[in-house]
């Protein structure tokens, strides 16, 4: 069962709308291989900026998804038992190791302290993968590079990355994308009219200053993009808001309420 | 042991009755393949809905009912030991994502991370399900669509959904039918005349408002169709109320009582 | 290792003595395959009414002593090596299902939740067991009835049944049979005369009512048949009460003060 | 490996000195097979009377001490892997319900629930153990009887047998020998003269009423007889006790003056 | 892979310098195989005096550092599976039971209690080892003495020994030699002028008093011969003062100046 | 699978500029093979150090991140099932105790007791390695010596060694290096002049100052290297400080904009 390193490349180019200098400063960042994290709220664009740099970059990307039952092994690689007895079978973190793929951990707060401590020897300057179990130490491929990310907005303290972790990497914010560029992104993944997606951009922009009221987080731009979608398919906008917007952000009924006045304000 | 996708195509027609535009939105979303979220409470007709709705679109329907000692594994497949080594077993999700059939996750509040996390490469852009163990990343078939479900009702906020989770779907929100749709559906699947049928209902929804009074939830139609099935067999209507409705919803004495006194007001 | 279903027929009459019309009412439960739950305190007669039931309507009666070290494989089957690989052996729940036993879940709130979760879809119209690791759907034997038991007296209320467990059973509430049907159960199988008996339950009765003072629970009808017991030995009354009543009911040096008093007040 | 069940048989007579009727009551609790659990402080004979009993019955003991990292595997059995496949092997208990042996579970409120609601089957009229992994019923052996112990002084309250297992169980409460009988039983064992020993006894019967005053546990009839052993040999007094008592008991400061001015008021 | 006993003999002579009786004492008490306990501070030579005693003894030593996630498995042995099966592996206390060595568990506070229950039949009458797994008793082999060792000082109540676990045991309390043994000891093993070493134990001396003021433990003996060792080696009595003792004792600021205070006040 | 002790030589000299008499301490705690503890705050030089001493010595290294999933048999070794059966593995710490390399144990505060607890014997007179599971005593090789390192600054107390473990070595203790060889270092590694290297290093020693206001730690030296690498590469001074220090630092907006200040005084 060899990985097969090719299925990890990306055969068309991702859309992404650049809002600053976030390529220019991940270009420079890869070029001296300093490992990465993404900052920054659910649905505002981190993954597809990760996919638009390995596509520019002309690297592999491999995405893990981080989680609190993820084990270093399930990263790096176990025994596994075949007809000939045990045999070695890489982990995503490894392979990537190997062939100089982009590691992407995503959400790595997530995660087990294993599984943090584990990327250590790879972010300073021995750029190294310690296969303690196989007796293997890896020397990262030139092109490697360990990217990952999380949300500083609602994971507790308890989940913060512990210093010695988070001192290994060079920071980018992200944040939702300003109006008009968020406008232009749901026009053309929603496929409506630019008006149109104005409108739902200034309701999408309403809902996020409803954190400061109890909502946990305000609607990402996918969930316009969701809206916009059922919208053109030709259900009412205030049933598409209903089941994209008011359903999919709460279950609070004063909540509710509130962001169905919001929709009406908009949508009215 | 390959997994006959085929013994998840429902034979007959599942009897669901419409409450309102909810079997043209569930259209519109599958049309694009977008993720849906179900909410509302035990017994209003979730699991029936989406019987109905891939009965409807001729897809495959896996069901997995969620709950906290499921892993990631037992959704997306693991190794097993043969004769001839170990081989790779997909997972109810895995055998979905590849034959395109719909996946119901039931209750995924329940759920561990790990399996909540699992599922969101296939609910963006991406439509894929990486299987780390294997080294394969699975891309979805073209029919494949993710519906989960959950009753916001009675689980504590530390099972709530994390919000990069929910954003990734569209929510239906489903209630009990309305007073005369439930007496229909009553009179049909218990076998019993239609005033009958009506005077149950009546019972049903007063059990439900106790909820305000601690009973954690009132009758759902399925335990009505209980007392309805008892009654037609000969059971009094007290003794048919007691065992299905009384007994079934509480242990607290003072409910017990308070449920006997709605049951006496109705069937006196 | 096939399991034979015929080792879990009775083969003779369980002695049974109805309180009421509980044998009616579970026969038309049995002929529309409603789950049933029965509750009741420890030692009432639960066990023996199920046996009682499964001789009466000839099934065979898998029982299962529920607990919170239980896995679901424990109820549902697992993959075992054997000499030409891994073979899946049915766990007792799926022989049930397979073979059309009444499976009766002993105390199930002691269950974990994946094990709760598992019968969930054969408590409905479905009537379905998914072999999730097997890639299997069991459709239930017509003659399948799932029957399961719980203490509602003396368990904490984070170990209640979930709203969406426990709306989908038939609910039997048992108690201690009255007392001139508790005296004749204790004359015959405690082999002693119709009047010592009477004296027996009377002193059984204050125990129960010792639970207002702190005492976990009273004694249970097969508490006094193990008094009987050893007054028929020749054991002295007080010797055998100390023994099967105030030294098995109570480690606290008060309540053995109370239970003495109330033996010397009946056997003085 | 078949597990020879003559080891389990003892060879010779067990010292042990009865207090009262406890010989009588457990033989006729045995005649009729009615399950039973001692209870009593540590080191006061209940290990000692229940292999006196296995003796005089002419019964195997097969003594399992609970902890709470037992599995219910550990007690009934497991399949394990050999040059053929998986094979079954039973666990002690099950060997001593198919060969006739009385089980010892000694401090069974140290037990995970798996394990104590295993032998439920066992305890009541049915008199079988379900081996659910293995798809069989093993009816007890006609010799077969259950036997269990617990110190009722200090586990804590969340450690207490269930209702619904303890009242399964005959109980015999034991205590330290009165003072004639210890000093016998100590000076026999200990090999010392009946006078030295009665002092022992005194010492001893002092250190247990500093339960009032903080001690866990006073002086066991076993430490005295350490404490004479120690004497025989030549040790002081002194140096015997600081040994065998003050320091075995405790590690509180105060305590060990309290204890060292109970040694000297018994051997100045 | 049979475990070699003979590794486990002791070579050559350990060095131990006697404080009192302690030497008799334990001979006594192993000449009847008592269970012994040695209870004392970190580093005050309680390992070495069990050395000394296996050596004096000519006993094979086992020692086993106990830890809260060591399983009553590594200690009494478990099955492995090789080219024919699985085949039983003895554990080290298994392996001293067998052949007669001292079986040593430091620390034994530390370990979780199916460990600490796992001893409970050896330090009795029986002297047997109950291997459930294998179906075997294992008596003890004449020689086979069981010891073990933990420091009142700093575990918490919480991690005390059972009762019934700590009356099995006679207890020897150690301590920090005296004021002269410490120095010949430091002088002999650090290799420096008496003079020196008995400067050395003064400030150790200091140092423990410490701990009135919340230091954990002062310098133990082991502590004190590492100073001497790096002030032979021409380290400054300062500079190895701070390594060995300062920084090795404490991370608190002030902690730190008040051990630095002491180390001008000897070395000045 | 042997390990390849070879692959853990150092090639080339790493860079590490000596800020006091460290390197000489090392070297007599080495020539006695005495223990090590590396203490200090993150990034400020630790790891560089002992890579230096392992080339200065002609050691291999053995490096391991502890973590608190990471168990004994992680460390020491452990059976695996190959075409053959089971044949041992070394883990890493064995191969070091075999072979003579120098095992460093990073953040060792954070792995669990029994890892702890497994290098005790390793670390006093015996200096060997028990392998209870394979029944050896490992001696260690001459050269062998285990180093550990650990942040006393940010772990909670919970996570202290023990007494019992921190005794066992000789501490170094770490902290950022002076100013002048800051600058230094920062300007050879970062490729920077001078001027600019000593301005980043004001920035720096700035944010190590707020630890006081409640950031978790401030700059390290590597993070001021990679602020020197931006900046070389032609990212404005401000945009290389945002994403090395600001946003790397902290998630706090009171901090961050506490941080952009201190950017602003030295760049402005």
């Amino acid at each position: 069962m060899p990985s097969n390193i090719d299925s990890y490349r990306l055969c068309e180019v991702p859309y992404y709308r650049a809002t600053g200098d976030e390529v220019t400063l991940f270009e420079h960042a890869y070029a001296h291989r300093l490992p990465m994290v993404l900052k920054g709220p659910t649905g505002c664009g981190k993954t597809r900026f990760i996919e638009y740099m390995a596509w520019k970059l002309r690297r592999p990307l491999i995405t893990v998804a981080c989680n609190e039952d993820m084990t270093a092994s399930d990263l790096v690689g176990r025994y596994l038992l075949d007809a000939h007895g045990t045999t070695w079978h890489d982990g995503p973190l490894t392979t990537a190791v190997r062939e100089g793929a982009i590691c992407y951990l995503d959400e790595v707060v997530e995660a087990r302290q294993d599984t943090t401590v584990a990327i250590h020897p790879l972010t300073d300057a021995r750029r190294i993968l310690p296969l303690d179990k196989r007796g293997e130490v890896v020397r990262a491929h030139p092109d490697f590079q360990l990217v990952v990310s999380y949300n500083p907005g609602y994971q507790s303290r308890s989940k913060d990355l512990k210093p010695s972790t988070r001192q290994r990497f060079v920071a980018m914010h992200f944040d939702y994308p300003d109006e008009a560029s968020e406008a232009v992104i749901i026009a053309r993944e929603g496929g409506i009219d630019p008006t149109l997606a104005r409108q739902l951009v200034k309701l999408g922009r309403c809902t996020r200053s409803l954190t400061d009221r109890g909502l946990d987080e305000g609607a990402s731009t996918r969930m316009l993009i969701y809206t916009a979608t059922l919208m053109r398919a030709g259900v009412s906008a205030r049933a598409s808001c209903e089941a994209t917007l008011t359903q999919a952000l709460t279950d609070d009924p004063e909540m509710v309420t509130a962001l169905r006045d919001l929709v009406d304000a908009h949508f009215a």
